[in-house]
Formats: structure tokens, C-alpha cells, sequence
């Protein structure tokens, strides 16, 4: 959701606030993060409430609600705006004629989705009667979309004709969402929370009107009986039908209805995702159809919240990013959680005899014949890269390692050479169990896990032998050093693994793992995964040291 | 982050509004949901600010802070709080009184963090004077926490001393904080952005002082050179110190600091995250580790917003959830991306003529034929599920799977004799392409992925099959229908499907697929993967049933 360089759009809310959090500017907070946007809020009035009801309200002042808006408009783009509980006619002129005055200036103004809050869920009023008529002149005709329910719909209507309006089937939505399109905003969506209607309604009206698009949520489309084990029969089910009238079109929004008490801020949450999906560039249909899925699984996976009617849950579309997509950070991360393993490993006294040039040369003939044999195994888990690969580009970077390891394995024989050892010494060797056992691994890895996993199980050898390196040469540029550079007889093996060559594939590699962490974030679970396998890979590379001392 | 049945903690903030949404009740909510909590929050006062500077400021009457927190505390359960801006003495006075007087009558307080917010970013005032008294008086006491910066701890000093106090090294640092502790809060964490330090300052002091523990940021441990390629000597490199006193030692957290101008609201977003991570059970040190590492990449990845200080990135640490942790969503997310697919395998021509008993009978023998050698490929790649099982549980289902397999080819084999067909006639059949090029699809999915992505691989088979049992079952039952059982030659193949011995395998499938979404939730990426390889089966599927008709 957070890539680098992909800055958020900026959303703004101008609404109430909710202290208890379910509905008001908390609620759009949520729902903008939700879906990735930057939120900003314009408060229009506090209020004092919860899941029980409105216990208090303490409007802005209109003064007030102008600076705030001022605030903003003067210093951040604003990609796209919700309005929600206005509270009064004052409040309400006061927002539509800064925006309209700010906009008429300088750019065209962004997307403006108008939720016409009338009435709390629990019966409080919100919306001034008298403002209902600045809603209707004033913020209607700069909207890109209306939002009311049945009984906004109603109210906005009666006072529009002047005479009751009542909404209670299908057809009178359709109408009535037609009716409000004269209000001059450029659609409306009529919410069908407080009508019923079941299938069969829908699909009569749409036999009888080839102009309505009928868009069902996932789980009603055809085909998919074998995912519907257990449900109702469909065709009695109850529905909620969501009805958007745009200038030339009328799209129903069918999702199953929920049995819920979790429904507090459904309609400030509703509105607040079609301005952030606006906001990005969606149609209003479109967001539409993405907003009414979000807030259905937000009232289906709705937590317990207060005593009354608790909010839906606006974090169900949100997981924790594990790795933060900053370069390093995942290798950083990963290595952290085995700081002590890696340590042994590192600081090894095999490293050190090695550095001092006291290390006894049957020790290091060892190690040198047994990592021949490893490297056959570390080549092949490169070649199982290869296979697992779905790029030229990731094909060629693997195989470019084979390579590599081929070349090291030419310096291993020619090392060998200087010492009497053949290269039929060299393969004749048994191979030692910390050898096979650290050696079958990686082709564990490379058969288990996707190339991930083995990315990650193959890194433990690059990064270790490039930090021994980097840290023996950084001791040895130190005054009285404990390191041993002259006249040591394994100078050329630091050399190596401290060298350009070898550290350039070592940063190659860690590209290779943050790349691969920002494209694909792992879940927690993947990336437990990943770190028990960097500490086995850690622990494995400290007993293969252990192996070559244990000839002592 | 949101499992199902995990009720995340109910978090709640005290402090101003910051319309631009970089600090204040906005920048405390932001953090609250990256951190999956539950976010409430009580206005003090309404700014109207920028990232230019405060503009105006409106604060709420006191009676109305106290009308808005006891709605809360009246109704929500509240397992941590931090206070930001109070504003004034009275708003201070109402908060800690309420706070006081509700604590005490039912149960223990939950960990209150106290940010001490006294002058903003940009120089404006936020505490009146007479209010700092209050602070110390009334509200320190009651913290868990308090975390001034340098500004605001001397100010707290001064007013307690009545003397100028002035904090410039780390040593102040430490003293200062000891000192604030007497103010009776538990824990003091005295934030360092505006004392400049280097590592030698840390590790002289450590050196010195034994009582003292060092926490340093990951990329600043040891054995790390490998990660810090292109990076400054690290022994000079300017670092921000954060100094934790709690009551009987002192822990420096120590991070790089980063030259950026995207700042504002990071103390507010640090006293939030410590809060959520306090309401979640972790210790004060704990979760401030954790908070100044948040804040310190919320600095680091900050996208520009606004001409003058912007805020930091609060949503760095969230990824999108793509599947809804509810049942049956992962599939039919799936799905609906292939619909059109999905249709023409489920609806195919080779269904209907089977249905109607009007399908050449040489078609059908084609078709069983190469359904023989397609199940040897399917078999094989549940093979491989075994081989990439972590755990016995999935090892024993798929094995099951393979018997199910092996059984499902001896009714092959029976229907195949009926028709004069041998087993060795069936073995000998040459393999037509689109047999070839879904069964070796499969085991190229088993080679190059992990066990996901071959379960995906697996799925679109055995839902078709599940849904094309249903489907010609629920037709059949329709009056005048289609569909014909009676004396159907294929009767039996289409019981098989619908059968619930079949069934019962499609929804151990589909619980699998779920139950593997919520553990592991894939990323976009992933996801993008899952959807080619379901669409991609569907279209192999439909290739199939099309080679068996084209002998037609």
C-alpha cells in the first residue's frame, strides 16, 4: 500500500467529531488510512457520544470552520472531499462557499462527496432543519456525488416538492434516486440499509429495465453454488440493494444483508472509501462497488465495541508490514533476530586463528576440502533458483552465480594445488555430517519454499563470508592489531572475501532480498519463516567452522 | 494484524485537532490503526494549522473535554490513554480530575502516556503557563509515562525549581530525567531531537556509567558493516538519543538521525505508538524500542506534504489486507477475477450434452481416457505437496488427497471395462497436448512455488468438477428441466460430483484455501499470482472439455 515514491492522495473530511471513535472524522480517519490515503479533517462541531447515543453536541463556529478549511486549502492539495454532519445552516454555508470560492479561484475542484447526515442512528438530530435547504442550494450542486440513506433521501425530497416523500420498495428508490439527480449533483447513490428487498425483487425490476446494471457482490454471482454451503436459499435471502442514479445509467449494488447491532458509522465510512478510492482516480461506480464490499466485511468481522450499537471494523482490509520499505531494513531485520548466532558465526575462532595465521594448516585444508564439496551443493540450489525463477532477468542473475561459484571453486582447487592436494584428493573426500547436513538444506529450501525462502536460506554463506571479511580488514587497519596481514598464509582467503569482487556480489544479493521484500511484503508468518531459516543457515555455517577446529 | 476473534485494544488520545492531519487527535488516530488498535479520542481544542504554523486556535469548554471523555468512559472499555495538547488550565484540570474521580471509583487506571505538549514545530504556544503547574500537580502523577523533549523538560524543571534549568549533553540528559521522575510518573523518556550527539558521546557515557543500558537502532549493531555499505563513519555520525528513566535504571535508544524537514507531529505519534503498544501488554521500554524505530522510519519514508514542515509517514508499517479474514472470500476474490472463465469451464458444451445423455459416447471415452493420464499428473503434484508439508497435518491431507485420486481412477477404470476398455488400453493411450500442457503446468507449479501456489494450482479441478455437480444437480431439479437423469448413460458420473463424498473433499479444499489466506496473507503480489494461476487452471480446464468435443 506504502511503496516508496508513491506519495498518498490527500483526503479531506468536513464533518462532527465522534469521541468514541465508531463514526464522524474518526471514522474517515480510519477508512482513508484504510485504503492508503494522507486524512485531513475540518471538525464542523464536537459532539459527545457513544455506541448508547448522542449524549451532547458543542458546534465551531462558522468563523471557525472557515479558518480551519482555510488552513488546508492555502498549504496541501486535496485530492478529493466528503462532507458529513454539518450541523447547521451557518456551518454549512460556510463550508460550501469557501470551497466554492477557493475552487471558482484557482484549479478545478477535486471529487466532492456529500453524505447528507441528518439524523444519528440512534434518533439524535444532526443537520438543523433549516440547513437542510443550504444543503439542497448551497453543497448539493458542487457534488460529485450525494450519499443519503432512505431517510435523508425522504427528507431532502419532501422539503425539495414540498410534500411527504416516502421510499419503501425498489421502484420508489430508482425514482427517487432520479428526483435527487435534479438537486444538480452529478449522482447520487440511495442506500438501501433500511429498505428489504430479497432476489427475486431485483431480479424482476431488472428483466422489466434493460437501463439498470445489476453489480453483485462476490458471493451472489453465478457459479458459485459450491461456495455457498450452507447459506440460505438465495432467492429469499434478504439483500441490501445500494441504487447509484449517474446522468446517463442506474447501477444496483446487491450484497447480502448482515443481522448486525455493528452498523454505528456504516454511512460516514461508506462515503469516506468512495472519496479515497475517488481520490485515486476510480469512477464513482467503481468506487462504489469497492466501498460497499469494504464496509459489508467491516459489519461482518466487527468486534464487540461498547454497550449499544458498536462501529463495523474499518482495519479489516489493513495487515502489518513486517519489513519497512527502506533499503537495508529487511536484512537488518532478519539478522536482528539472530544477533547472538550470527555473532558465533562471525567472530568465529576459526576466523581469528585464521587471522592471526596461527590456524593449523590440517584445520584449514578441512575446511577447504569440505567447503569443495558444499559449493556443489550451494551451485545446485542456484540451479533450483533458476527453475524457480519467472524472469530472464532473475533466470540470468542466479545463473550468473553458478558462474561465480564455478570460479571460486578454481581458486579452492588451486589453493589445494599449493598445498599437494589433487583435485581427485579433493573429491575423494568424505564428506563430513555438519557438510551434508547444512549442504541438503538449501535443497530443502529450494524444494520446500518458493525462491523466497531460498533466497533467504542461501544469503546466511554470502553475507557471512563478506562480513568476516569486512570486519578482518577493518581490525587490521587498526594501530597494534590483533590481525596478522603479513607474511599469513591465508592472506589470499581475506583477500577474497574482503575484495571488491566478492563484496560487490554480496550487495548484489542484498538488493536482491529488499527488492524482493518491497514487492512482495511478507506476512508475519512468511517472515518467521524467513528468520528461523537465516538462524538454522546462521547456526549451520557456525558448525561447519566447528567441524574444521574440532581436528584440534 | 486483524485476525478474526482478536479484539484489537481500545486506545484512547486527549489532545487537540490538527486539521492538516499531522499531528494532534489525527496524527494519534493514524498511529492507534497502524498499530491495530481501536482509536477514541477527546478534543481539547480545535486548531486551525498547516504544516506552515498554527493559524488560530478554539479551545472546547472544560465541561465539554469532561461531557466527551465521560461518554467514554460510561460506555468503552479503555486499555491505554495518552494526553496531547491540553490547552489551558482548565482543560488540564478537567482531564485529570475525570480521569482521577472515574479510576478510582471501578478499577485500576490503564497506562496513562503523558506528552507534555507545551510550544509547537513552528514556536506557537499550546500550554498556557499557568497550565504547566497543573501538569505537575495533577496529571504527572497519574502517568505511566511522560515524554517532554528538551524544550518541554526544562520547562517542567524550571517551573518545579523555579530556576532556569538547561539540558545540552547527555549527562543533563540523564539528570533531567531522574529529576522529572519526582514528579511521581513512573517512567520518564526525555526525547533527544534537539540534543545532537554522536556514538563516542554513547560510548564514553556507557563506559562511565554501568547502571546505564544501551539500545542501539538495528543497522547500528554489530557485526553489521555488510549492511552499511555507502554509509558515514558511524563513530562521527550526528545521532538522536532517547533517555528511558524508569524507577531503578536508565536506557539510551540510540538511532541515526536523519536530516529531514518532515517533522512535524512526531512526538505526538511517538507518545500514541507507546500507548497502543502499552495497551497490548508490552512494558514502557519495550514498546518505546519499538515506537522510536516506528517514528524513525515514519521520518524516513515521509512523502512531502504541505510547504513547510510535513508530517511523517503513519502508514509505513501497513500493508493491504487483499483477502477479508472471512470465510469463503479468499475463493470467491479469486474467482470473480476469472469469471468469465470460470463460466465457460463450468457451462461447457461437453457438461451440457453429458447432462442431456446426448454427448457422444466416443467424446466421453476421450475424455475419461485422458482424465486417466491427467489424474497420474495430479496425483504427482499432491506428491509434491507432500514434499513442501511443514507440518504432519498437511502431509496426511494431501496424502488422503492421493488416495482419493487412486480410487477415483479404479471408477475410471470401471466405467472405462463397462465401455470395453482395458487397463492396458487406457495406459497406452497417447497423451493429447491439452492433457500434457495442464498436467506438466501442475508440476511446474509444484517445482517453481511453494505450497500455496500449488494448492491454487490444484483448486480450479477440484471446485469445477464440485461446481458442475451442483450446478447439473440443482438444474435437474428444476421443473421441465434440461437436464436428464433418467437414463442417462453419464448418469453416474454426474452422481459421483455431486455426491457428498466428492462435496465433502471440495470443502476440505476450500477450508485449506481459507485457512492458508488468513494464516499467511498474501500480498498484491502474491495475490496477482494466485488469480493468474486459478485463471490460468480454468482455462486448461475448458481446453480439456474442448478436445474432447473437437473429435465432434
Amino acid at each position: 500500500m506504502i511503496e516508496k515514491n508513491i506519495a498518498p492522495p490527500n483526503v479531506l473530511t468536513i464533518a462532527g467529531s465522534d469521541p468514541s471513535g465508531g463514526a464522524g472524522i474518526q471514522a474517515d480517519l480510519k477508512a482513508f488510512t484504510a485504503f492508503g490515503c494522507y486524512g485531513m479533517s475540518v471538525i464542523t462541531a464536537l459532539t459527545a457520544q457513544n455506541t448508547l447515543g448522542v449524549q451532547g453536541v458543542h458546534p465551531a463556529p462558522p468563523e471557525f470552520v472557515k479558518q480551519q478549511l482555510r488552513s488546508i486549502l492555502d498549504d496541501l492539495e486535496v485530492n478529493a472531499i466528503k462532507t458529513g454532519m454539518l450541523f447547521d445552516a451557518a456551518n454549512t454555508r460556510a463550508v460550501a462557499r469557501t470551497l466554492k470560492a477557493h475552487y471558482s479561484e484557482t484549479e478545478s475542484m477535486p471529487p466532492l462527496v456529500v453524505d447528507p447526515v441528518c439524523v444519528s442512528t440512534s434518533g439524535h438530530t444532526l443537520l438543523a432543519p433549516e440547513a437542510v435547504q443550504v444543503v439542497i442550494d448551497e453543497l448539493c450542486p458542487l457534488a460529485a456525488l450525494i450519499t443519503p440513506n432512505k431517510a435523508e433521501a425522504e427528507l431532502l425530497l419532501s422539503q425539495k416538492r414540498g410534500a411527504t416523500v416516502n421510499i419503501s420498495s425498489l421502484e420508489d428508490m430508482i425514482s427517487s434516486a432520479e428526483s435527487l439527480l435534479a438537486l444538480g449533483c452529478k449522482a447520487v447513490l440511495l442506500k438501501g440499509g433500511h429498505v428489504e428487498l430479497t432476489l427475486s425483487d431485483v431480479e424482476k425490476l431488472a428483466a422489466a429495465r434493460q437501463d439498470v446494471t445489476v453489480v453483485r457482490e462476490e458471493l451472489l454471482l453465478d457459479n458459485m453454488e459450491i461456495l455457498q454451503v450452507n447459506e440460505r436459499d438465495l432467492s429469499t435471502r434478504p439483500l441490501v440493494v445500494d441504487v447509484l442514479r449517474e446522468a446517463e445509467k442506474t447501477t444496483l449494488f446487491v450484497s447480502p444483508r448482515i443481522e448486525s447491532s455493528s452498523t454505528h458509522g456504516t454511512g460516514c465510512t461508506l462515503s469516506a472509501v468512495i472519496a479515497s478510492l475517488c481520490s485515486k482516480g476510480n469512477t464513482v461506480a467503481e468506487a462504489t462497488r469497492q466501498a460497499t464490499a469494504f464496509t459489508h466485511v467491516g459489519i461482518e468481522t466487527a468486534f464487540p465495541v461498547g454497550h449499544g450499537h458498536g462501529p463495523l471494523n474499518h482495519l479489516h482490509a489493513l495487515t502489518q508490514r513486517i519489513i519497512p520499505p527502506v533499503s537495508h531494513f529487511s536484512s537488518a531485520k532478519t539478522y536482528s533476530h539472530a544477533a547472538r548466532t550470527w555473532k558465533a558465526y562471525v567472530e568465529h575462532d576459526f576466523v581469528k586463528q585464521l587471522a592471526k595465521g596461527t590456524l593449523p594448516k590440517e584445520c584449514f585444508l578441512h575446511f577447504i576440502k569440505q567447503d569443495y564439496l558444499y559449493l556443489k551443493y550451494y551451485a545446485r540450489a542456484y540451479g533450483l533458483l533458476v527453475a524457480k525463477s519467472s524472469t530472464y532477468s532473475s533466470i540470468q542473475s542466479a545463473t550468473q552465480t553458478i558462474i561465480n561459484i564455478i570460479n571460486e571453486v578454481s581458486t579452492h582447487k588451486a589453493f589445494c594445488a599449493q598445498w599437494g592436494i589433487s583435485e581427485t584428493d579433493l573429491a575423494s573426500t568424505p564428506e563430513s555430517p555438519s557438510t551434508t547436513a547444512y549442504g541438503a538444506y538449501l535443497i530443502d529450501m529450494g524444494l520446500q519454499g518458493d525462491s523466497a525462502k531460498l533466497i533467504m536460506a542461501l544469503a546466511a554463506c554470502l553475507l557471512g563470508y563478506g562480513e568476516v571479511g569486512l570486519w578482518l580488514k577493518k581490525e587490521a587497519a587498526k594501530p597494534n592489531s590483533w590481525v596478522k596481514l603479513e607474511g599469513n598464509a591465508y592472506l589470499r582467503w581475506i583477500e577474497d572475501y574482503s575484495g571488491e569482487q566478492y563484496q560487490n556480489a554480496v550487495k548484489l544479493g542484498l538488493e536482491t532480498i529488499e527488492a524482493l521484500a518491497v514487492a512482495d511484503p511478507p506476512s508475519a508468518l512468511r517472515f518467521k519463516e524467513w528468520c528461523d531459516i537465516w538462524e538454522k543457515c546462521t547456526q549451520l555455517e557456525k558448525g561447519f567452522w566447528d567441524a574444521s577446529l574440532q581436528l584440534l
